[in-house]
């Protein structure tokens, strides 16, 4: 991916973020949206389904970084480790586009439907996750406990950087928050 | 908790579940489960608010356990084993309703709208447990990821016990489980 520009895709999606944080996401009409970005309502729909998919048109995007890495990973790869390099492949997405990741999290957290979608969606990619290392041959429940465990890792340093307004580096963050979780879980 | 009662309450989760399966969610009424019961719906609402809280009316006592088991645990319990011991404490819950477990997990299966709300009670079940261990001085991101691996053995052996048919005691699945995400987390 290539750095993120202003053009109609982003002026949208921009002005989408701003008016769901200033009068709520089910307040905001697309009409609203396109307006705000000075664009059309069908330049709208030519970009996005509804409203909704301002929020989550990147998920599949994610999965696929995520599934082609753990499958890309030397077959010597341990199933955490093939977890952890997938779910770093998504950090220069969230990277260089700090702000917009952070309002969209803040409007996820003000509204429980959205929240449960999230939830949803994360659901699924640590699925898909988990069945790519099954077709390496890890059997479950390891496959799914690896997958798990990973996004844990991954969720709380992403949050801790969503969150912080000096946060560090997101990828030190991850590799912080693992080191954590393999401390509490040795009982150390 | 005794053991459970076919009384009104429990023949209308029986007839919901049924219904549910039979037809779906969604297609079910108020007045069907009613009279699959054998009572009024006027009965029903004495019991629940609707027919989506027939599947999730048991989580605020779920919650409720866990965060007291947490709050009774010696000061000296490291945080894992904390919520690991609050969420075994649920076992007798799920143990004594096996088959109607196994239905309700059918039903949320089939609907996603169904998903969504389970993800976001567990979200909540999650942290309820990291905040009742904060408040026995566990910093974060320690007490949030504690809470968050327990929940992930324990769901591992719950998905186990619900999906096989000769699933072993739900009890011994989860200290299976546990085991397996320390050798995952390890890497060993």
């Amino acid at each position: 991916m290539g750095r993120w520009e202003p053009d109609a895709r982003g002026r949208l999606e921009q002005a989408a973020l701003d008016l769901y944080q200033e009068r709520g996401f089910e307040q905001t009409t697309v009409t609203e949206i396109a307006e705000r970005a000075g664009l059309t309502e069908r330049t709208f729909f030519r970009h996005f389904v509804d409203k909704r998919e301002v929020l989550f048109g990147q998920q599949d995007l994610l999965r696929t970084i995520c599934v082609r890495t753990i499958e890309a990973a030397p077959a010597s790869t341990l199933p955490l480790d093939a977890v952890a390099t997938a779910l770093e492949a998504l950090v220069p997405v969230f990277q260089e586009r700090h702000e917009l990741v952070r309002q969209r999290q803040a409007v996820i957290a003000a509204n429980p439907g959205l929240q449960e979608r999230e939830l949803l969606k994360e659901a699924w990619l640590t699925s898909a996750m988990a069945e790519a290392l099954q077709r390496r041959g890890v059997t479950n429940p390891a496959a799914s406990l690896a997958a798990e465990v990973g996004v844990i890792a991954f969720k709380t340093a992403f949050d801790h950087w969503v969150n912080e307004p000096d946060a560090q580096d997101l990828l030190r963050l991850i590799q912080v928050s693992r080191d954590q979780l393999k401390d509490i879980v040795a009982g150390t």
